[in-house]
């Protein structure tokens, strides 16, 4: 059986969860609190995080590799395309979010609110998440111009850019920092993506002694 | 004719120095002052960072996505292989450092002693630099555990992942923080990747107000 290590509201986790459920790729979820070093999981992976997939035999790390790997070993449904073009444009925007997005937003906002209370490392600095919603405006703009000249992030077709980004967003909705009111255009791709099976598991997460946000699981919101 | 934008001591930009060198495509170099946040240049790349690859009519940015893309265009010599298990390899590898590495060694070391520097923010904290010379043990370490099993980072040929491991550690070697001594295999992998012509672009930099240490440019160090 492959299995997945992994943490409920980690965008690393939710891309590569995104992509094996979309490709119809079973896998058992382990949660992993990667975060007391377990020598154990350590020994699975020397970068000491998470999501670490466990499939072919293999041991796999790092979210977007993984995620290549599976596209190149599971094409159907294709979520790089062929063209070098078409290619370039979605590492570009996976890059976009899993760096500048996370460092600018995510790590912000999720590392005060959620990560702190969960590794017990003291209280929120609302400076920090004021930083982050402030930026958020910024992309939310960035992704709404994007949008409003194709149909998904990266073109025509929907790819693992638009699994990247919705992994960052569906992190942050979940505690209900999104403003979906600032964009229509965005709103309306995040409920196409929302509404897809592959997203349901992510919508069944439950993090202990952190309820999601009403909005969370509504399809229409 | 291509042109790049960038900074001589980016690792994210020597990376992709690398690339282009190593498959002998021709590009003028522009210095990029990118903190400076000219609207030209923000212009050219919403991120607002380098690098930036001019080519075929296409501005490209963001140093992984770029190399993938001239790796399809110009696949002559190729730095990411053919097989997916080796392709996999080679992109967890380049995370490793673009993003691991990058976070626990380049980021603390080059952005206290170099960067704040040249951007006029302030001396050194010393307590940061100490960490960055304490992390770079561990990740010598890792490599020298690597290469006595493989003649290369992430098997038997030359990949992205040694330029990419290169691309940092030259960085670090510019301002002469990495002790050579610990690890001959790790030495003896560097003198390979130093000594191709495709390296010869990045031993002439030269930083105002800021020469390299004297170790930087000998081939026998």
């Amino acid at each position: 059986m492959n299995r997945l290590y992994h943490v409920a509201l980690s965008p690393y986790c939710r891309k590569v969860r995104l992509t094996l459920a979309e490709k119809k790729i079973e896998v058992e979820l382990v949660e992993e609190r990667y975060w007391e070093q377990n020598p154990e999981f350590l020994r699975r992976n020397p970068a000491g995080r998470v999501p670490i997939l466990k499939i072919d035999g293999k041991t796999l790390a790092e979210s977007q590799a993984i995620c290549e790997y599976l596209d190149e070993t599971h094409p159907e449904p294709q979520l790089i395309p062929r063209k070098p073009d078409a290619r370039f444009e979605v590492r570009r925007l996976c890059a976009w979010f899993d760096d500048k997005f996370n460092a600018e937003v995510t790590r912000k906002i999720m590392g005060e609110r959620v990560w702190k209370k969960i590794q017990r490392k003291g209280y929120p600095d609302s400076k920090t998440v004021k930083e982050g919603l402030s930026a958020i405006k910024f992309h939310l703009d960035y992704m709404g111009w994007l949008l409003e000249q194709r149909r998904w992030l990266a073109g025509d077709v929907m790819t693992l850019a638009d699994f990247t980004a919705a992994a960052h967003l569906s992190c942050l909705d979940y505690v209900s920092d999104v403003d979906w009111n600032r964009s229509e255009t965005v709103r309306d791709w995040y409920a196409k993506i929302k509404s897809r099976p592959a997203f349901r598991s992510l919508l069944a997460d439950q993090v202990p002694g952190l309820p999601p946000a009403p909005q969370y699981t509504e399809l229409d919101f």
